[in-house]
């Protein structure tokens, strides 16, 4: 029997210095994609200044490596989603209830920026409707946007600063960790619920409602719009069900042939174009088509003056910047994220939150307000074909064109043009199949997408989110509190030890009990760990009872227990002796390099002693049956042991 | 080679059936220790009855088996622990600033009540000094102790109907899950801050002070102290000190010999004696030795009446009840099963929640605070012999006796004498060894423990408490999010594979990685892991290099991945994807049962192909071996592959 070499074979090294182990443990937690690695390797100090300025200015990277040929893709790519960026941002900003101009002008400064701090090659910078919401929900509790229009736009760039400099922080203290609590399932659903509250405040739009109300609910906005059909003016109906009717088409169109990408992306525009003409020539806001009204001429002004950290609304202001970074960076670094797996290239989240970071502080100054990686126009652009970012750039440079010299002209713009847009973009984010999938694939999930997409069509966003949040957290608590464990039976004809319940084939060993134990073991479940490894020596003994064995050794596999803090030694200590008492040997398998750390320091090794710990569930249990009396061994006379006498009979036999 | 036998062996039954999954995802929650097994087998509907009855109120169960012989051992025990509770009962009232007489009170019903119900032999009921402490700081804050002292004696009883509530509903539901959130660093930790803050609020009776301040952090009290310093007795101080010392030096006779414990048992009563009878023959008042003062003859007047839910106070009451709540089971559970495991009994932390529960609303009708199992008594209840709770009842019955007969002869007992009680008992709760061997052991469960510690002392109890289980949680979902991967190499001379960190001489296998996770793969670490298996993947590529290979087969070992969500599923995917596009081969070894019908039911497993899922990781690895072409296993130059090629010679000499 190979069993007594198996204790040398054990790693009972010294446990690292306190030192190492932070290190790579802080390494781990905050540097787990190792950007530094490329500083390392040789060069002078000149090249390696290059190199880190290249690391923190992507664009130092890629302009000198560009080419006209790359240009021409680029080009085309930045046209196409210039002519989203107008109506989107038109349409963004009154969701945001800013003025229509402030829209605009978030896709000059923005786009600016990320093309040379941005590391994805597919992001298309602008405003994303889900904050534009969340921005007129939070701030307008203390600022009302209609009566006291310069405040809430001067709170409206504060937040947008704090947004910035909120991202621009997490990402140099590397905390993009943050972002990760924002689950997919929180996601889906609080986009979903986003789309569907968004999509009914534009009946106000489509009916040409002059009074509305400020909540988002669903409950109040259907309220405010079945108590006032004496305002519902039919020609706005018409024309905007007209509109949305051919956006869904092109988009119907796109999803049939996806080469036809460019035919939905320029429909808004159209829709703007043919919607301004109409206004224009019929006079509409006669005939109950009311427009954007004033937008002037000229690029972004300066707004760093504007900016208010009155005591009265700086919590407020802080809420929102808050509650927007969290989100923008969420959609923002997921879509980058998504469209470089697709291309097979690598995008560093951190180092996108401070390309979005730099990009809103920017704005804030330059009367901007949030902006980040919109999923439609990323996609677009993506589609367009663009090369790098320099499709930001020429995008940047059309509007600069636009503001100077267009502006005025978008002015006939009629509202129920741009609810149209809004609304036929909405329809695409709530996604049945997905929240369908999840239903069918986890429950739990599926819980938490409802959490997000009730909380926000129900109650408000940052509630829907807060709630949903919460939930995935509960359930990750519950997990941690609850680990999965298992008892093993040997496979026939192998070494291997698996999980009874899943090989029912595996057969017990008789005296002899092997327990595997999941996640880390920690104050949080180390009370369940130790009433159900009881349970298990419980269990285990009834059904010995029954055929006149008992168990004599307890088996404990560690090689999935990542970690384990000081309630966890303790509670196996305690295991330990109970055991003890009632004369079962406890036996520890395979422990992982931070758990044998831990268990070293604390002397817990010399308490079970360092004969009881194993290298492989094998290993121990062959030296268990060795201990484990011959009587014990071949008496019994259920299934198992029956065949586990057969099994001792064949050797037996094959030996003589 | 056996490998193409293996994924024979996977089983990829068909996933179970929700609603059994979520049975026993339920019953692992909230039943971990199976109390209903025993009401299964077998017996008539009486049979039954009896069973539930027996389990629920345990007194059913021993009672009918009590004789005389036992009785013997619980009279002495019931005797030592009324010596005990008379000066804790009137000592930690006056901690609590209620009249004394309700410390006694809480002596008398309470313990009749857990006597019912309790599972545990030893647990002697009694007030405790934090929740004492605790209760006068919260409730203090809304009603003054000293202006309104009829308002806030009401209030403290129904915090402790909210209390008693709040456990029995805990107990009811099984939720004694939120018990295990208070780890034993931040026990260890406040209980050493509220012994600091204790002890120096037994300034004020030991040097006789009148005035002084409400507040309980250290620096408030200090100064308190030191800015009265006209106010000190010196006669006080002596006695104080005198009494003190009296009270540790039998503290260390026990310490030197435990069969002394009733000597430290009843010090406290001598002390209390020794004291009435000075302050009596000196007539102490006259000389700055203050008294107890009046306390009345009779046993608890009832106090259902006086529960007071103004909805002006009543959130301050809810949020003592909770707190207090809280910290008194943590208490109580941990020393209830502490002695347990020592006699090698079992108590249900569940059903003991329901019994505390019990004897707080029962309590609180009966004119008591708030009680639970202090460590101090119950030791000296378990070191004096007591066989069943029927120590509790004759602790009561001796309580009852005293406050019938002898209540006013305690009213002579002075201040000072109380203080010098509470200040020996708290000076054992500050443990300095524990916490150096936290420091050693584990640093950051140090910092949890210093948290409590410095936060009790240094701002406010409450505040300590919810910084330390905050700091808890962070470190749990930090490790949740980053959970520890390691690369495994082969054992020489076995098919084990084992972490190269921890057994350096494991060797790598050309052209393969194998991959160990740990820990449930989450929304919170998907991203974590995804980008940790690429760096894997790119460091071994870099080795790869030098020796002319390159990584052709990506193995994840997911034995210790106890489940997995939706968003694991999707980036396993996502690693799938990517690593394909890179030409690497991606395989998964051993997935246990919840996260293969995840896999099943999200169809991964044919994304990835049934063909790349092995049950053991030499599975694996045979299989891969024999897909990566010949020429890259003998190829290179690095020791490694020399000890392969070695290996490949040695074993086509074998076969010829």
């Amino acid at each position: 029997m190979g069993s007594f070499k198996s204790d040398q074979n054990v790693s009972f090294a010294a446990p690292r210095a306190f030192g190492k182990r932070l290190k790579s443990d802080l390494k781990e937690t905050f540097f787990p994609d190792d950007p530094f690695r490329r500083f390392g390797d040789g060069g002078g100090a000149v090249q390696r200044v290059k190199k880190v300025l290249k690391y923190f200015i992507p664009i130092l990277e890629w302009l000198p490596k560009y080419n006209l040929s790359m240009f021409k893709y680029d080009l085309l790519a930045g046209i196409t989603i210039t002519s989203l960026a107008i109506p989107q941002g038109i349409s963004y900003a009154k969701l945001a209830t800013l003025p229509p101009i402030i829209g605009l002008y978030s896709s000059f400064v923005p786009p600016l920026v990320y093309a040379v701090f941005g590391s994805s090659k597919h992001l298309a910078v602008g405003t994303v409707a889900a904050c534009s919401l969340l921005i007129s929900q939070i701030i307008g509790r203390v600022a009302s946007p209609e009566e006291e229009p310069t405040l809430y736009l001067h709170l409206v760039f504060t937040a947008t600063l704090v947004t910035g400099v909120f991202q621009a922080t997490l990402g140099f203290l590397r905390l993009g960790i943050l972002v990760d609590f924002l689950s997919h399932s929180t996601i889906l659903g609080f986009m979903g619920g986003t789309a569907v509250i968004i999509s009914l405040q534009q009946l106000k739009g489509m009916l040409g409602l002059t009074h509305f109300t400020s909540k988002t609910d669903v409950f109040s906005v259907l309220h405010a719009v079945f108590t006032r059909t004496n305002e519902w003016k039919w020609q706005s109906a018409v024309v905007g069900i007209v509109f949305l009717l051919f956006l869904q088409f092109t988009r119907f169109l796109r999803n049939r042939n996806p080469k036809l990408f460019w035919v939905s992306a320029m429909a808004p525009m159209v829709t703007v174009v043919v919607g301004c003409l109409f206004a224009y020539f019929i006079n509409g806001s006669q005939h109950g088509i009311l427009t954007v009204g004033h937008l002037s001429k000229g690029i972004n002004p300066v707004s760093i003056h504007f900016l208010n950290f009155d005591s009265k609304y700086i919590s407020v202001v802080v809420q929102t910047g808050l509650i927007t970074a969290l989100v923008a960076l969420a959609e923002g670094i997921a879509i980058g994220r998504s469209f470089a797996i697709m291309k097979n290239e690598q995008i560093d989240g951190n180092k996108e939150m401070v390309a979005f970071g730099l990009m809103n502080i920017l704005g804030s100054f330059t009367s901007c307000y949030l902006t980040t990686g919109p999923f439609s126009k990323t996609a677009v652009n993506f589609n367009a074909g663009c090369r790098t970012a320099m499709s930001n750039i020429v995008m940047a440079i059309f509007m600069a064109l636009t503001l100077l010299f267009l502006a005025p002209l978008f002015s006939y713009t009629p509202l129920v043009t741009l609810s149209a847009i809004i609304m036929s973009a909405m329809f695409g984010l709530i996604k049945y199949e997905e929240m369908y999938h999840l239903l069918k694939v986890d429950k739990f999930d599926f819980c938490i997408c409802m959490a997000a997409f009730l909380g926000v069509a129900l109650l408000s966003m940052d509630v829907g989110i807060m709630l949903s949040v919460g939930l995935a957290l509960l359930r990750a608590l519950l997990y941690m509190a609850r680990p999965a464990t298992c008892k093993l039976g040997k496979i026939t004809n192998s070494s291997l030890y698996r999980d009874v319940e899943q090989y029912p084939n595996a057969t017990r060993i008789p005296g002899i009990i092997v327990l595997q134990l999941g996640s880390p073991v920690y104050y949080a479940n180390a009370n369940y760990i130790r009433e159900r490894i009881f349970r298990w020596v419980r269990d285990e003994q009834t059904i010995s009872d029954t055929n006149d064995g008992s168990v004599e050794h307890v088996l404990l596999e560690l090689s999935g227990v990542t970690s384990i803090d000081m309630t966890g030694i303790e509670t196996l200590v305690e295991i330990h002796r109970s055991l003890h008492a009632n004369g079962i040997q406890m036996g520890i398998i395979n422990p992982r390099i931070v758990v044998m750390e831990k268990m070293i320091a604390s002397d817990f090794t010399e308490t079970i002693g360092k004969e009881n710990i194993y290298l492989s569930v094998d290993d121990g249990v062959e030296r268990c049956r060795d201990l484990v009396p011959k009587l014990k061994q071949t008496g019994g006379s259920d299934e198992t042991s029956i065949s586990f006498a057969m099994e001792q009979l064949h050797r037996n036999l094959n030996l003589q």
